[in-house]
């Protein structure tokens, strides 16, 4: 009975003071320079300034796919990314003969690979350039609100024509410090983006909406694509004659994994943080804006499965929808879980105070002494804007509606030279307006919309007076008048949705579909509503630049770099494997490993784990992928890196740059981390290299693929 | 932002190969000898022969208080135990004046001690001599079980009738080895025990039923009291006039704490385990008897629910029966569960091949050839009878029903000279007998009992044929009789009752009432099957002695000495204090700390935390009790140690034998100890007795109590 026990923690309840380290910041890449030593310090020993350049490796290597973040792995465009960044196209190619989707897919060679469809590019971020001073020369610091607002569009606008001109890029120009600075943006997108392997959701979304933002997670979210361009090496549309983008960097996958305490560099493109917030902005979002939301989505919720209940075929339609507004309510949930563990605004009353303290010292921070009333003034307009915008959704809670304003917006922008019209509606995005109306088909079912626009219009009616946009009250439809609606429009049918997109504003102004009618009459609204929205972002993109200026001199003065708040756009953040405290008595992490499917396998969606799977295990076969601690494979694991939506797919790296792992999610304590980064909670979770590999040689047999890409094994 | 973040661990994922360990085992004090240098491996200092003698410290220190350990803390008998061991005492001193389990209780003085009331009494273990030659000479053995099991059960009654000539004494004769071994226990029972000092129950109860058998915990499980003796120093009854009883020993209280890795001893009286059970009665279990009881609990409370309902004070009769039921319950429930995630049978299959390879070629371990097909014949035999004994039990499902078998069943032995009376319904038993009958009043209601017997009359109908006790589906009442018998019967009055204790057996059959005539109807069967289990009890203590010798022979061929199964005897265990893996990806413990109570803190029972506490917590008056490595006061903490049920209440020392806690439940995962011990994961949940003398310095203000216990402060 004196059995051998091993024990996984050296020791729980020993506190090691560990010093100072860099785990917060989504640092654009030539801020690094600034971060040299920090860097070094925790052990990454590839050079900063091959970070700082893109068109190195190994930054150039690192892509997006819209909404996710990815990396070459060969020289011929293979490209690896999450299972959810691929689904769409895993889904689109799957039939009930072939069902990718339950049985996974591999091309076992390039002619068998897989169209990902018109919804899947790559885009390649090849130059940044700092346009600061051609957005906001000249610009009166008396200026309105709105004018202010439509002359730095107007400009961006002939920034983003001009990097265009070459048809081959698109082009963006992202504001940072909401509005401090300015950068232009050009990335080559690749349109012919190939499905080349996924695992079974059985392995890449193991657990799948119940362990959505959960740790300990088992997820082999994980799959690969192929970009593919013309003959002459320049995006073309899909076609049989492309060929491999051949990506002249791609990174190296090291097979020898991490251990706890490892440094990681994480490359990807994050799409928005609010770190700079006010503490009256916290206390707003926490106490009225979220919960709203949340009951609203519920609402939606409840709604939607009252009107599929006992239609399978309804229920699929809408399962996406579903999904996606279970992710948004738990991240928000989370958001307002973590408001109530921590308070985080009263966090943020500390700094605020430092900072108006020290600027009371310093008052050549600021441009001029209104500024912190200036800034309170717009912050306060702003949430009044944001309960107007949410009135606004609620009234408009309905896709055939919501496709009719698209539709007649459209027409009357079409009606102006292209460089006049809303961003949004030049012919540069009318490819995604169109795909986006067309695509509506496959979620969509009338009785259903009608049903939740129904429930929507009570809810708008029961929302406070000071919330719902001047005159919108009036232009509402009575309840007794929905079903008209849906029984009358043609809007429900693509063909006929997809007709209105040729069609000049006056066609919506004579016709008799009772959805474009109701577009036409709450356009007055719904231009007034935006008209005001524009004076407070021109206000904002004024007054808050002023005060992120003083913010950063005040860090500069305390020696701290300050990273700008996410905007999708190509940034670095790097940390170390950490486990983390989820509650008194409770350490998760930091590694999970393929035992833990074994223990959390039912049988049952989502916990369904292959059969070949659970013999691999139940065998030991792990081979040179069992990590020399452990004994057995890593699936996933934690590190403190500053990850958020839109990271997913984002390369995971060790010191050299080695690709590691993919990161795919956060824990559900970390959610609170889009507003204050807590370095002692907040943790992204990531598939672990090993397991990728692991899977692709003992359960998919992707041998093809293993011997493509450059692999490090771990010595003997 | 690059702030100094704490990692509470050292090493996740590192895992650290201890040599191994001697956690398993719930040792007979005279074993230890055995474990000598075990225990000095692990590094405990106090000498081994100190442990093994009754009358020197620490050991004369442990007491028993009937169902729970406890032990000396001062030389005037001052008592140390969990909080739910004291807790009927201090339920019968709360009144709505003097509400002592919400405010709790401390006497500043002797003279303010509170009667503990009729049912709590001291037992002082103080002589344990090996009987086994005096219960088993001379014994045929071709004697038929039952002959066996009776003159077995007569010459115990003897033994124990000589040693209690000395009417300070309590003794009895417990077998080891279900037989292998019978010792004479000696126990002298201190009848005047009073209450001194409870804390609040949202302290000695925080997490409520919601925590029972979970980690994290936060509980403060403790309470303080004393024994009083005559003038004499010898056992009185209660009297004003008695005296502190003068404790020799006692144990040294050290403030200084444990940290993880530490060794512990743990003294005590554990219940009952089932550590030897053979394959088969381990599936008999997990398929068939444990599902069948927690279905029948599960169908109990609902009719407790329901029959409750809507009335505030049948609930709180019922409060305890439903806190009992859903412990065991949940406790079965582990079991299940525990057994689904490890097959444990396949384990013991794996053993019981190993012995009976070794058996075969040492058959000199055996006393005959039929030994094996022996035992499995008298396990069978024993698994039906468990059967027919459930199915009984589901019968006689009615408090009322029941007491009326105990009257009439005490009145058939009355008639008989003592010596010759069923063990239960001796003259030593009737105070017992008669504080059972009274209590009842306490906890039962007679519309919600009638509810609970024609609820089980259903579920018996629905048993199985062969589980059923031969006859006595004819004497069941039919469903439209059970009110009748409710309605007639005068057992619900407590005065009438007790008033049966005295009537002869005749007066039983001639009564009226419907209950008495119910008991009487089912004596018959009662009595055939009383015989037929007398009869599998005599094999099986024939039988499972001589397996159990072979199995003591083969594993001291390996070096390994035995322990035998708890009997609620005296026996001591070791272990360190360790975290677990409760999970792939999650580790627990080892210490929670007050900042735990703060995160559960709801403001609503169970997780009402005092305000003092929470203030104090706040306001980090933390003193000496801080841990040197966590900096805050840790309440519960985990340790390998052997226990179970009995364990309650039990001294946890340090390598020295000074108290650094008390031990009062294992977790979730550990369940399945009873029937295995899975040193990887069974651990103990401890309360350190820095946050109890924290609880009685900041929060209670017990000073006398601190004053009088003698406390090793850390060293500045």
């Amino acid at each position: 009975m004196f059995k051998s026990i091993v024990l996984p923690v050296a020791l729980l309840g020993a506190v090691v003071a560990t010093p100072a380290r860099a785990d917060e910041g989504q640092w654009q890449p030539h801020q690094l320079t600034q971060l040299k030593s920090e860097l070094k310090r925790i052990g990454i020993t590839i050079p900063v300034d091959k970070l700082t350049d893109l068109s190195k490796h190994p930054m150039s290597a690192i892509v997006s796919t819209g909404g996710c973040s990815a990396a070459f792995v060969s020289t011929d465009g293979l490209i690896v990314t999450n299972h959810h960044c691929g689904y769409a196209a895993i889904q689109r190619n799957s039939t009930p003969e072939h069902n990718y989707i339950v049985n996974g897919f591999l091309a076992k060679d390039r002619a068998a690979e897989l169209p990902g469809g018109p919804t899947l590019q790559v885009y390649v971020t090849d130059k940044v350039e700092n346009v600061t001073e051609r957005v906001l020369k000249g610009l009166s610091p008396t200026m309105p609100g709105r004018e202010r607002h439509e002359e730095v569009q107007s400009r961006i606008k002939a920034l983003t024509a001009e990097c265009e001109s070459d048809k081959a890029y698109r082009c963006s120009v992202p504001a940072f410090h909401r509005g401090l600075e300015y950068y232009r943006i050009r990335q080559m997108m690749i349109r012919d983006v190939r499905l080349v392997y996924a695992p079974s959701d059985m392995i890449g979304n193991y657990g799948g909406d119940i362990d959505n933002y959960e740790f300990p997670r088992h997820t082999g979210d994980f799959s690969f694509l192929r970009a593919y361009v013309g003959k002459d090496g320049r995006p073309a549309d899909p076609s049989p004659d492309n060929v491999p983008y051949k990506s002249k960097d791609f990174l190296v996958v090291s097979a020898e994994g991490l251990k706890n305490g490892d440094p990681i560099l994480l490359a990807g493109y994050p799409g928005r943080t609010s770190r700079y917030k006010l503490p009256a902005e916290i206390r707003f979002a926490r106490d009225s804006d979220f919960p709203m939301r949340v009951a609203g989505m519920q609402a939606d919720l409840a709604v939607i499965a009252a009107a599929t209940m006992g239609n399978p075929a309804y229920d699929v339609r809408y399962a996406s929808v579903v999904k996606s507004i279970n992710n948004v309510m738990k991240k928000t949930q989370g958001l307002m879980d973590g408001f109530a563990r921590k308070d985080v605004a009263a966090i943020k009353d500390v700094q605020d105070a430092e900072f108006r303290a020290w600027l009371a010292k310093n008052p050549a921070a600021a441009p001029n002494r209104t500024m912190l009333s200036d800034l309170d003034a717009v912050i306060a307009a702003d949430m009044a804007m944001s309960d107007e915008d949410y009135a606004w959704s609620v009234a408009n809670h309905s896709d055939l509606l919501y496709s009719a304003r698209i539709l007649y917006r459209l027409a009357i922008e079409r009606a102006k030279p292209d460089a006049k019209r809303e961003p949004g509606y030049q012919e540069r995005d009318l490819p995604f307006i169109k795909a986006r109306l067309t695509r509506l088909e496959q979620s969509f079912v009338a009785s259903v919309d009608e049903a939740r626009y129904s429930a929507a219009l009570q809810r708008y009616a029961r929302l406070p007076a000071k919330m719902r946009p001047a005159g919108l009250d009036a232009l509402m439809p009575a309840a007794a008048a929905v079903p008209a609606m849906y029984k009358g429009t043609e809007l429900g049918d693509t063909a006929k949705r997809l007709a209105w997109l040729t069609r000049d504003a006056d066609a919506f102004r004579k016709s008799d579909d009772p959805m474009i009618k109701q577009s036409v009459k709450m356009q007055d609204v719904s231009m007034a509503l935006e008209s005001r929205r524009k004076e407070v972002a021109g206000n904002l993109e004024k007054v808050i630049p002023q005060y992120m200026s003083a913010v950063i001199a005040w860090k500069k003065s305390q020696g701290k770099p300050v990273y700008p708040d996410a905007n999708s756009t190509l940034r670095v953040t790097f940390g170390t494997v950490a486990p983390y405290v989820a509650r008194d008595g409770v350490i998760k992490g930091p590694f999970t490993t393929v035992d833990g499917i074994v223990e959390k396998h039912t049988g049952k969606d989502p916990f369904n784990a292959p059969k070949p799977l659970l013999e691999a295990i139940k065998a030991r076969r792990f081979g040179v992928y069992a990590d020399p601690v452990l004994h057995t494979v890593p699936v996933n694991f934690l590190s403190s890196a500053d990850t958020t939506g839109g990271n997913s797919g984002s390369a995971v790296m060790n010191k050299r740059g080695e690709l590691v792992g993919l990161n795919f999610d956060s824990t559900y304590e970390s959610i609170t981390k889009d507003f204050y980064f807590d370095s002692a909670i907040t943790r992204a979770i990531h598939v672990d290299i090993r397991y990728m590999l692991w899977v692709m040689q003992e359960v998919d047999h992707a041998d093809n693929l293993i011997k493509e890409m450059t692999i490090k094994y771990p010595k003997k």
